[in-house]
């Protein structure tokens, strides 16, 4: 059931990135190679099932919103695997961006699936534009250099040196957790409700933590073919990981914590349509890719 | 008088920078730095002077839409630079970016600078939303793929074979040309004359080709000292240069075309406030750095 969800979500997004972006030059195809990559787009189907809740938004504009939050996850995995950060020659079940089109062609990709990600919701047609404004706000807030940029300096310098449980946290927040936040503030987009957009704030903050550690998790126990991308990577890289520091068993704890502490969120929303959320936040932490 | 007024201009700009950008992590020093470094800041300039003509924008939203565009442009100067890019190691009369910072830095500080410039015009407290995104859908068309990014990836490309005047015209357009009519366009932010739009689309247009024109002459006849930058770059990358091409002295007479034709659309232009948009493209033209 939740399968169908997300492959039917996978699908629409994909139609709507290869109609987007086009394949008239190379720094197109880059973009399409990676972002068109087997991929489960999973912060695609947050805003989905996010958006299920109170149904602001029409369909047109949630795959605006679900294409932007991918694009920028696809920038970041085109930079985070180049040579001079993790220096990752495999991704999403093929090789690595630089691999094919050279360095300079992959940064350029991901450049301009940045501001690709920003035009495609300002010019979306359906969205009112203080919407607009509010989704580039609370885009530009998880990624910028206080966010997911910074997580990815963090992360790099965090290899060769001990770390903390604490520290890790704050990383991984940083990292991954804040794209995962604004994919479920993403789907919220209209609602003008504090409380509940408090609730789901915290409910996206603790998946998107919960998320990361089981990437660790999986880094330890999965192989590449599952995987899609190198499980050596972090050691090679000597990078501290959540299981590292705490052990797989305890990770695994804290990841069930910190997913049943987002559910318990959901209690307080008033809809009877959380049960998409419920179900990926418990997917998220038995994921085996 | 105009050197004054580009003066001040930078001034207030860099202000804003410092404000905005902080010093509290290596990511944050590493944007100041490039941003920081001394430019003459053309494209605030412009900004500035283009919304002379109709006074549409107050001052804060001036000076976010400068500082935006600025940040673009360090942004792309950042990653330009790289190894795997120019290679170029000298700039704004300083080393380059990630001479200092390193080049997994250099590229998380261009990311973060490239979202900043989103994120300040979403924040501006003046600009209206429906304002805020037309800004931000003029800058996306700019930059991006099939914009500044592309211009670049031409440019990359277009070492080590023979270009025409016209391939090259069209690569300095799409590199540089493209953000100084961008310029000329954010000054503009809330006219709705399409005509008069249109004039300055195509003063815009003309100033930013003869701008890069300017700057391929400058390449060959200036000094490193002069120029803030390396200046044998271009014939380090085997770089096709306008000079290269069709001679220094027939680049300059293009150059001054492009100019003449910049300042002829402006006679249709009902202002009696277009003389420092006249005197910037006189400048663009005689400049020496």
């Amino acid at each position: 059931m939740l399968n169908d969800y997300l492959s039917e979500v996978r699908d629409i997004v994909s139609c709507n990135i290869r109609d987007l972006i086009g394949n008239s030059n190379l720094i197109e195809e880059a973009m399409n190679y990676s972002a068109l990559a087997d991929s489960k787009m999973i912060r695609a189907g947050l805003i989905f099932a996010s958006s299920e809740i109170n149904q602001y938004l029409n369909i047109n504009s949630k795959i605006t919103l679900a294409t932007s939050l991918e694009l920028i996850h696809t920038y970041s995995l085109i930079h985070d695997d180049l040579p001079s950060m993790d220096d990752d020659n495999f991704r999403r079940g093929k090789k690595a961006n630089h691999i094919v089109y050279g360095e300079a062609n992959a940064i350029l990709a991901g450049d301009a699936l940045q501001s690709l990600a920003f035009e495609i919701i300002a010019n979306d047609s359906d969205l009112n534009s203080s919407d607009k404004v509010q989704a580039i706000n609370l885009l530009t807030k998880a990624i910028g250099k206080n966010g997911m940029v910074y997580g990815q300096h963090l992360d790099i310098e965090s290899e060769k040196r001990r770390v903390s449980q604490n520290e890790i946290e704050d990383i991984h927040m940083l990292k991954t957790g804040l794209l995962i936040e604004c994919s479920i503030m993403f789907g919220q987009i209209g609602n003008q409700n504090k409380e509940e957009l408090d609730l789901l704030r915290i409910f996206g903050k603790n998946i998107g933590l919960a998320f990361q550690i089981i990437d660790d998790l999986l880094e330890t126990t999965s192989d590449k073919e599952t995987l899609g991308k190198n499980i050596d990577s972090d050691k090679k890289n000597n990078k501290s990981t959540y299981v590292k520091i705490i052990g797989a068993e305890s990770a695994n704890k804290r990841a069930n914590e910190l997913k049943e502490h987002a559910i318990s969120q959901l209690q307080n929303v008033r809809s009877d349509k959380v049960s998409l959320l419920i179900d990926l936040a418990k997917y998220i932490t038995t994921r085996k890719n």
